[in-house]
């Protein structure tokens, strides 16, 4: 059938026709923001399911922004991809159809976003381990090192996703760092702007970064790892909405997370630093070693025995994910999609403080990634200290 | 037409009735060396034509190995793509056909392969000069800094080259570093090819340069650009036989002509080596400036006008391609594919020495690639001091 976004009664009526459900009385509820899918939250006796279902544009901020469906496609792919190798973190897909770009999946509401959990003082002691052997599961079964060249240039040709690629180069890497009109800048936050727009340094590394991010295609990335992406309670964790899937460098999921680690220290930074520090400790403790043992049990090319070579892989992928890191910190300060992280502080000037050290975070992890071969190493950043080396 | 190998009758059946030639009486001769394809030169009257069709398997010491056919068309794809941005060095295409897996183009015969040329006492004094505008022009006008990310995108989804980039994988990065069956390691060498064995830093750095080569998708590739691709006379110059293109590395077709420039000057290297290493500087300040000009002239990433950032970008091209010239001068000393810049030399001692000299100038530039920043830093380098650090 022809594309055409969906009622609620629609949504029913589909996944009866699948047998997804019965002939018992069903209801349905649009749950999505509406900013680019339709998510219907369907009930019928005690099945519960979700269609989601892509639209042909990008509501965002007063525009209009053409995007291909093909996302929806996509997206469904990459979950079944990543469940195949992470299953317990990953949602079940019960139905796809590429024409009309909708997916029928796992309702996940016994469950909670993790960032508006957080916002409400949940803690999810498991989170930062779940991600990181998501990561390092996903990240390397995707890999050259676990399909071989040949098998990775087959899974790789299924995820041409330029519409979306091109929505994160421009609002990850180009608008925040020139006075662009997508930019959101608090009133007060102008002069460290300022600043931040005359650091050729800074700038020239944010160019490298994006440089890496359109042409190192290391493995099938989730592409929007934030806090807002996963689902979780105390103890599982489910990761949503890879409609940004693509072939890129290894370090960026991992880079996203770490950031939005840090927002989320930023509501109560006295209470939550240590915790969130801690947290981060664990999620690439998680990954480093997951990653290490998949690798010395399952990479199929010849030189994964060459001694060494792992760490250098891994030095790699965390120098990657801390500039990657720092341009998350910085353009959801400054750029588009802000987080409520930072715009839910209530006071003014606390607000304005928080913003001015995730710019500062940001700018120096992304300077001074370089230096940074082992995790401790990051430890020893003091972001007071000056930024002009 | 389904595919099979023609005859030279079927040959000239087929640019007849293309009407590439008329009805007059035509002589077909196949001049290919078997390994690949068949090239047939067809003379009718004065018109003169080149017919090329891929073999279904790689006819390679003593083995039979399958390959696509799609390399016939990925070749011709990549022809027509170089010849839009650096006319005067490559043959025109004037048919193609995707399943019988031929192209029909230009004759060259009125030049001469350069390695041929050169072992024969030829002097080429553009041939530097030419390649290093048609590598920077080709590479620059294919990347993400000419076309865009989605421009890119959509261009690299026509060279899905799997079955070609494996050969290459196997033939430069893995099988000489250890004892494989395709080797061919001259007797009186086995003491160095050990020692190159035993060398677990060596053997790290070529695993990394792999993962570039597979991973890092700048730029629409030659891939195979050594002496045996180039026709050229004192004039003029063209690049052929580009089916192993795909996206890979800036470095790679840089690295692959500077091993070639330097195999070059093996049968004679008292007389010859100050003239190849003149090549060589003609080459990368060529290569260097043009791409520099076309990146101020014509990129269209915003941060373009970031200073200093092109100069970083081509320090790490020339980092890489110093890498990737390494891998290139020990395969083509000990693999598969040994060059007969080489293997012509008659005395045995001689033959062995620069053998030895190749395989410590490729150990070098894998291992301290890192230290060229600028091209006079390749100066420095003594090959000679000790190779340990």
């Amino acid at each position: 059938m022809a594309y055409q976004a969906f009622t609620e009664q629609d949504a029913i009526k589909r996944v009866r026709e699948l047998g997804l459900i019965g002939q018992e009385e069903a209801t349905a509820e649009e749950i999505g923001d509406g900013n680019l899918n339709l998510v219907f939250r369907i009930q019928a006796g005690k099945e519960r399911l979700i269609l989601k279902q892509a639209l042909p544009y990008a509501k965002v901020v007063g525009e209009s922004w053409p995007l291909s469906l093909e996302r929806a496609w996509i997206e469904q792919l990459a979950l079944k991809e990543f469940a195949k190798y992470a299953t317990p973190f990953v949602p079940r897909v019960f139905h796809a159809s590429h024409e009309e770009a909708y997916t029928v999946m796992e309702d996940l509401s016994h469950l909670q976003i993790v960032r508006t959990g957080l916002l409400a003082g949940e803690t999810y002691p498991l989170l930062a381990e779940h991600v990181g052997s998501y990561l390092a599961r996903t990240l390397f079964f995707t890999s050259d090192f676990a399909l071989g060249p040949v098998g990775k240039k087959q899974v790789a040709r299924d995820y041409y996703n330029p519409d979306l690629c091109d929505i994160t180069e421009k609002l990850i890497f180009t608008d925040p760092f020139y006075d662009a009109e997508t930019n959101n800048i608090e009133s007060g936050l102008e002069t460290d702007v300022q600043q931040l727009w005359q650091d050729e340094k800074l700038k020239r590394e944010v160019a490298k970064l994006e440089t890496l991010f359109i042409t190192k295609g290391e493995a099938l990335l989730h592409g929007d790892l934030h806090t807002g992406s996963i689902f979780a309670s105390a103890g599982e964790t489910k990761i949503i909405d890879p409609e940004f899937a693509f072939y890129g460098p290894f370090g960026f999921d991992v880079g996203q997370f770490i950031a939005h680690l840090c927002f989320a220290a930023y509501p109560n930074y006295a209470e939550l630093r240590e915790t969130r520090v801690k947290d981060i400790d664990t999620f690439w403790l998680t990954f480093a070693s997951t990653f290490t043992a998949l690798w010395e049990r399952e990479a199929v090319e010849p030189f994964r025995t060459v001694p060494g070579l792992v760490d250098d892989v891994l030095s790699t992928i965390l120098q990657d994910a801390l500039g990657f890191a720092g341009c998350e910190l910085i353009r959801r300060t400054i750029g588009l999609a802000p987080v409520a992280d930072l715009e839910q502080i209530e006071d003014a000037a606390t607000r304005l403080e928080r913003k001015r050290h995730a710019l500062r975070l940001g700018t120096v992890l992304i300077k001074r990634r370089g230096e940074c071969k082992t995790f401790t190493d990051l430890r020893n950043f003091d972001v007071t200290e000056e930024l002009s080396r």
